[in-house]
């Protein structure tokens, strides 16, 4: 069966029973399993993390804008984290079995739906969209809730679906489909900040570096080391190793040399295979040869 | 649910249908998936692959005992491979969620049974034997079955179970548990024998190099290279990265670069991500961080 991951951002990380109201309305979708959620206050913001095959996820989704959307006033709503509505970034990310196109056209599916049962106004994003200026989120949610109406109302801010101006209350959704995102920091064996910058502004797409590549350096106080921490947003065009190899050899030029790497949550099996693929110099390797996935697929 | 897999070698492997009536009685078992069976007419032997959990894995070997004892006259047998019994041998290994000690004990409660309804001598082996004389395969089956009789009148011989003579057609069988084993090759870019040789001596156990390494030195003719052949019996205590790593240096000592390797067949998950996490120098990975993994455990 093929596994679509989903991971709606929604506007509310203060009042826990608005959350628990959104995860239930999840959970009681059959074929849907809710792997994870949490809240910022801070960020006044929740994450919800559920995969699944398109259908019941799809049915997840508007059961979710149901709850956030009677509950949750943008007008009202404070917190440090940019947004633009109640359920404010909605990705969908192919994990197995699955095409990026089939979760392109579950996220134009869903925004449909979204859009003609609650009003609200969606922009498609990232391999969804097919407008070069809304393709990035950072682009899509500048202004905020908060100049919404105003930007809505220039000819290039039409919706993909729904009304031309935003929800009073709920604001817009960004829905979209994406590669899964991989957060990955690699920690350098001397306190000298400059060199983590150097190397970041090296490798990142923003700065002439790999082009699935987000990065920023950082001091790490406790350790008295320094970080390269990175965004890896499409694992098979930009891979793990190339990253770390770059690195490396980077700081191989300030006399510098890499004390460990580390994964921040989920990484993608696939992305992993290709890093031992890649040192082994394995040739002709095919995914079935995991014997996991054998077991899996084969009866 | 636990998956074991269970690989039990057959002594017949020219009469199809004695082997297909095998591969039934096996698929007849609710709970156990036949992946492969192949069977190799001058070896005169079949080699069946399934899975599953405990249960059902011993109803299936059971099952397939049954035809086999019927079928298969070892009085009558030639063949090129070496052999004990009309059921040779049938590991059980360890593949998720389920420990060493579990296939073990799976190990020895088929024995037993399979002593009990068909008569047959068990030895023991691999993890699952307590007498290191008996662990190693090639040293319970040296003699074959033709030299059965006669070693099994020695004291050392008993069995594990069952009677203390030959079954008089289906001899004796071999039961235990071990590790997956990865058949791993490393291509040399040389032609020259002795370097391939040398670094397979080099690196196998019996000539002082890892424990859970057998390997040998071959000519690809066709290619006009050499190739470095292994067997990794044991991949968490002898990886794969590190036998890469010794190959690799020892060849630089003759000026001989890697080719590339390859696997052959099935690699469990967790070895290929053990090359991962060393050569990205990964610290503190969990196995759940694995989005596949997470994905199937969760709900």
């Amino acid at each position: 069966m093929p596994i679509i991951e989903c991971i709606p951002n929604v506007s509310e990380g203060r009042r826990p029973e608005v959350v628990e109201s959104i995860a239930a309305a999840i959970r009681s979708v059959e074929g849907v399993r809710l792997l994870d959620y949490s809240s910022d206050p801070s960020h006044n913001r929740s994450v919800f993390t559920m995969a699944g095959d398109a259908a019941p996820l799809k049915a997840a989704v508007l059961a979710m804008f149901e709850q956030a959307v009677a509950a949750i006033d943008l007008r009202a709503h404070t917190g440090e984290h940019p947004r633009l509505g109640a359920v404010d970034v909605v990705p969908f990310v192919p994990i197995e079995g699955v095409t990026m196109e089939a979760c392109v056209a579950l996220a134009k599916d869903v925004a449909q739906e979204v859009a003609a049962r609650f009003a609200v106004p969606i922009y498609l994003y990232e391999d969804a969209s097919s407008n070069p200026a809304r393709k990035n989120l950072e682009d899509i949610r500048r202004g905020e809730f908060e100049g919404l109406a105003a930007r809505m109302a220039t000819p290039d801010w039409a919706p993909d679906f729904g009304p031309a101006a935003p929800h009073p209350s709920a604001g817009a959704t960004v829905i979209g489909a994406r590669m899964p995102l991989i957060a990955y920091n690699i920690n350098l064996a001397t306190d000298r900040l400059d060199v983590a910058k150097k190397i970041a502004a090296a490798i990142r797409h923003s700065s002439g570096g790999f082009r699935y590549v987000k990065a920023a350096g950082f001091k790490l106080e406790d350790r008295g080391i320094v970080q390269v921490s990175m965004n890896l947003t499409n694992y098979e065009k930009t891979p793990i190793f190339r990253v770390f190899e770059t690195v490396k050899r980077e700081a191989e030029r300030y006399g510098v040399s890499i004390l460990e790497s580390e994964i921040v949550g989920l990484v993608p099996a696939a992305a992993l295979n290709a890093a031992a693929e890649f040192y082994l110099q394995i040739g002709g390797f095919k995914a079935d040869q995991v014997l996991e996935n054998k077991l899996r697929t084969e009866n």
